[in-house]
């Protein structure tokens, strides 16, 4: 990476249930050194802390001097991001965990912090596809559905750091079982595992994942086909509910199983139409995310930013 | 009406289909001189805005002098508040009126308008049920279902003016036909003219109206019950989707429906738990309007006073 001015430079860290990422960040969101390391099982805040600081270090002797001043984190719960303090963490049993100020005493350098899926629409805003606008909604699909909210320029979060959650808007009472344990999530019917249980049901061998259900509509398969224009429709009904709430003039799609899901974006975008009031509503774009994989680690760098 | 200082009052306007009302008001939301007329049938804008200024000095000279130094105005459509321009009103062929403009010019005074919802959702913040909130969302039950935005303690209009539609929700899509045109809206299933239909599906004789299906529930007729225990559910369904998207504190609702609901809301507040994701949204107030039927002649008020 070649050398940039000094402050021009953050620290960015994404973790989660299953990875842990860091990495240095210029003002332009390209990335410098990174590292990737598997997070351990069911940690307590102080040891991921000890963990974070530790792997800080290794990725700051890989920079090679480059300086540093700040440092954004995305963390996997409900975050007050004035605060610094993570409400709860959804793969552990973390209650209000004041993590910007642990990591700050650690790492001896300003942190920032905010929820990982806030963190992906922040990048957008700063990086990515929604660089132009102030009021748009992302929507991740992978193998859960999330979502998080711009409002006038600024990511908002809420009450309780909990505003987005667009996977767990319920579309069929009655509806398949969701995670979260009631039916009929929007998660439910378009997540990367219910695409593949879909499949199953429409009579196909059901797939370990949705990529299956992918390549063998491309190459073809009506059944797959209808699958995922049924997904798509069901993700128009979701989509719709948020243009009707919330009347933003984009909605930004990313997440593992957007990667292949461009062909069946205007069917999306014709359930959408179908169901906004509103001529302006209407008007509303459905774009693919701009920043792709590295969406909660660019979106730690823009907070640090900010 | 006592005599206030000079600069306590407001002018508010608030005009619609049917009815045109306006008042002077000082800053505790103390309602002084007021005058209501029929709004004509589909009036041009520069007309309307004649009428407007000409029962302005009506108004102007019940009040005997007092200084009034600011004017809101609550208009039907969806509307650019910081511009001052209505995008268009639901009831007659209006586009980008410039009605603050050309109402401040009539009257010689600034003139601030908006949407005549988002000015009760206004109302709620500044005098009513909201006072101590920042994050709400205000639904009306009536003829039809509205809604507006709180986030953050601002008013929230989307991008276009038209955040808050929370009564076109769908929540089925092969449900009964809305006004808008779609199947299956929140407001198909929970608006006065729904509650009445409902009755009459139920088996009973479908009234004109919602008030005789309270009535009948109130003394004792379990068919009445269960179509306003549906409704309850129903409304509940709606306001679990607003939840989990805005993650709010507080939910108002207010509109004529709701004047007999409240034995109704704790069957709303179950259907809500049901339905949120997270220990915080689960804990959601919802309450009923603090400031009634004056709502959107008080959020006019307090938009002059902004």
């Amino acid at each position: 990476m070649r050398a940039l001015p000094v402050g021009a430079l953050v620290g960015a860290i994404d973790f989660g249930g299953t990875k842990t990422a860091m990495a240095l960040i210029d003002r332009d969101g390209r990335i410098g050194p990174r590292l990737r390391i598997a997070t351990p099982e069911r940690p307590e805040p102080a040891a991921m802390c000890d963990l974070l600081a530790q792997q800080w270090q290794v990725l700051l002797q890989q920079a090679g001097g480059q300086a540093v001043d700040r440092v954004g984190v995305a963390a996997p719960g409900p975050a007050d991001a004035d605060a610094g303090i993570l409400h709860q963490a959804f793969d552990w049993p973390w209650h209000e965990v004041p993590l910007a100020a642990d990591l700050s005493m650690r790492l001896g350098l300003p942190v920032r912090l905010d929820n990982d899926v806030n963190c992906c629409c922040r990048a957008e805003l700063r990086f990515g596809a929604a660089r132009q606008a102030r009021d748009f909604a992302w929507i991740q699909l992978s193998t859960g559905v999330g979502g998080a909210l711009c409002c006038g320029g600024r990511i908002y979060a809420g009450a309780h750091g909990t505003a987005g959650e667009v996977g767990h808007l319920i579309l069929e009472e009655d509806g398949p079982p969701c995670r979260c344990g009631r039916r009929g999530c929007l998660q439910a019917l378009v997540s990367g595992p219910a695409i593949a249980r879909r499949y199953g049901e429409a009579g196909g061998v059901a797939p370990p994942g949705a990529e299956a259900v992918f390549v063998a509509a491309s190459a073809g398969e009506a059944r797959a086909r209808d699958v995922l224009l049924g997904v798509a429709r069901d993700l128009g009904r979701g989509i719709a509910m948020v243009v009707n709430l919330l009347g933003p003039e984009m909605i930004v799609l990313g997440g593992g199983v957007l990667q292949s899901f461009a062909p069946y974006l205007p069917a999306v975008r014709a359930a959408v139409q179908d169901r906004v009031i509103g001529e302006r509503n209407r008007q509303v774009a459905i774009v693919q995310s701009g920043v792709g994989y590295d969406a909660a680690l660019l979106g730690a760098a823009a907070l640090a930013q900010e």
